[in-house]
């Protein structure tokens, strides 16, 4: 409603979108452009949805400097699908998959590959309950792919630098996705679910470079096969989520692309660590060589207070702090459309609640 | 846009949705209830979202008179998916299934089930290019359950009846769920991808019964696995095409369940076959006993004709009535939210262009 109140939104995802987005979104119903319908009545055959797809594609080249070497897809069965299809695809028969288990997610990854087949975990930080991220492994590697996950949502840590080893990467950059450069030529396959960075949830962006996909197993049923989505629009794709994402890839460039978006995010990142730092009340979990610029996790004093704060923050208009149910504890997830004037009134706020309870 | 005109929608999905629920979407941005973000920006753990689910749930419970036998699930992966998701849970080692090809979604269905195990073609009417619906073959079902395809989109034929048979009925209901009731004891699961009569692209429905459903593979992918959705939110769902699903289905309450949409349906198919019917000019495709009330399909006298008809009729306002690319002709989707008016528009324009050219 256009009277309801925009509060600020630290939700993990589904996450914040940039606000002139969900006004265009607003604005272009109940009809789309000259279509005669809203764009979730169209064909995906139309040329408006064709123009939607072409136009998404054409950002993310832009965006990521990727060449035509790069397959680009959108897909709609969620990241998690991802945990399977990547193993369906890469992980062939008699040869074996490295993982790096540094979170829930990467575990389920590794969990759903080892189904498949011979995944070894080269890496963990789970006895550390994930509060780091493991190096010195990458020469350790014998697989076919080394399969990580950038940015560890649950409990705030991110890779600072791409892993270096021999074979391709295989990345979920779900939490992560946009919201810096990425090192395209060390990986062979990234994923990401919309819903943090760069849309709605509903749709996946798979990214593919074309000589990995060359090396899938054969045959694979249609659906779970990366070079059946790579030829051509092989079922109906997820339409609204894919034209809300095309509006957010040009607000990204519109903020001057990804060198200057990873900026914006490590001056938020830094300002957010900067205040837990600042005195003994606030803990951040996580290792501080490996903090997440996109999912700030910390504790207070005791779980009671963690609730309080919770709850108080909320009725201050700061959303969805709460830590993830496995975890407890504060997260505050700072994606790309999560606006700095929103940090620091968490930060005021942050001010507050010690000054009445430290 | 406010400004710009609605026309008639005949897409054959994604289709037309009610105009009452396009405005309410516009109306709900860019916040929802008091939630202080838009429905695309809420956590699909939040008490908003829940609410969205268990509302889906209980309309469509008390619309098909489901018990709580049945698993009511909202899947991202589209239609398609399921070609292949059937199979892997239920064509068990050893086993058989029998598939009735009718149409090309019933045959990729088959061709995915093919690939993991024997499943059978109990009965075609590819021999006849998909223009009936094959009877006669009920006896002869061999297998552990019998995949059929209710209403074939693209040659517009609908199984009057349910099938009789002595197992579990697996339908692919994605072009005419919700178009009238279920003979839901017959069946062991029904899937519907959204975006013909129930919403957006982008989520599938699956209804299971418990115990078809204990009667699966296991162990399976988690997310191939419909125990494990059926058992809790696994993982992100498509918020935003759930949330408009929910929106439909109580529009659909409105209009006064699913006995009154079929006698709404059963008339406006019965106008259009009528013109259709009232002159040689235009020819029906299908068998006439197993004519789609969903998507009607002819030809004209030739096809430079009928190109010219798609082209005049739009410039009438009446949208996307061009055959499937695979068969030609001429195809009208009318589903649920397709209003009578719309019909009553395109057969005037019939008779125009008749008049024209005939």
């Amino acid at each position: 409603m256009e009277d309801s109140p925009r509060l600020h939104n630290f939700c993990a995802g589904p996450g914040a979108l940039p606000l002139e987005v969900v006004r265009q979104v607003r604005h272009e119903l109940p009809v789309y452009k000259n279509a005669g319908a809203s764009v979730m009545e169209i064909s995906h055959r139309s040329d408006h949805y064709t123009a939607l797809e072409e136009s998404s594609r054409a950002a993310l080249r832009r965006l990521l400097g990727m060449g035509s070497e790069w397959h680009i897809l959108f897909l709609g069965c969620g990241a998690s699908m991802q945990f399977h299809q990547v193993p369906l695809n890469f992980l062939v028969p008699g040869g074996t998959a490295d993982y790096v288990v540094t979170g829930i997610w990467a575990k389920k990854a590794h969990t759903e590959a080892a189904r498949l087949g011979a995944a070894h975990v080269v890496a963990s930080s789970e006895g550390a309950s994930f509060t780091y991220i493991p190096t010195g492994w990458e020469d350790q590697v014998t697989g076919s792919y080394v399969h990580y996950t950038s940015n560890n949502t649950v409990c705030g840590t991110q890779y600072i630098e791409t892993p270096g080893v021999k074979v391709p990467l295989v990345c979920d950059a779900s939490s992560d996705f946009l919201s810096r450069p990425i090192d395209l030529d060390s990986h062979g396959l990234i994923y990401a679910g919309a819903q943090k960075n760069i849309g709605p949830a509903g749709v996946t962006v798979v990214l593919v470079r074309d000589d990995f996909l060359g090396m899938r197993n054969q045959p694979l049923p249609s659906m779970m096969d990366y070079g059946v989505h790579a030829a051509k629009l092989f079922n109906t794709p997820p339409v609204f989520a894919v034209y809300v994402v095309e509006k957010v890839l040009r607000w990204l460039e519109g903020r001057g692309g990804l060198e200057a978006i990873r900026q914006q995010n490590t001056e938020k990142a830094a300002l957010l660590y900067g205040r837990i730092d600042a005195t003994g009340f606030y803990r951040g979990t996580a290792r501080k060589a490996d903090r997440s610029m996109m999912n700030v996790t910390f504790r207070l004093p005791t779980p009671e207070l963690e609730k309080r704060f919770v709850g108080e923050a909320e009725q201050h208009g700061l959303l969805a702090l709460k830590g993830h149910r496995s975890v407890g504890g504060i997260r505050a997830s700072i994606y790309n459309a999560c606006p700095k004037g929103s940090v620091l009134e968490l930060i005021e706020f942050m001010n507050y609640f010690e000054a009445k309870n430290g």
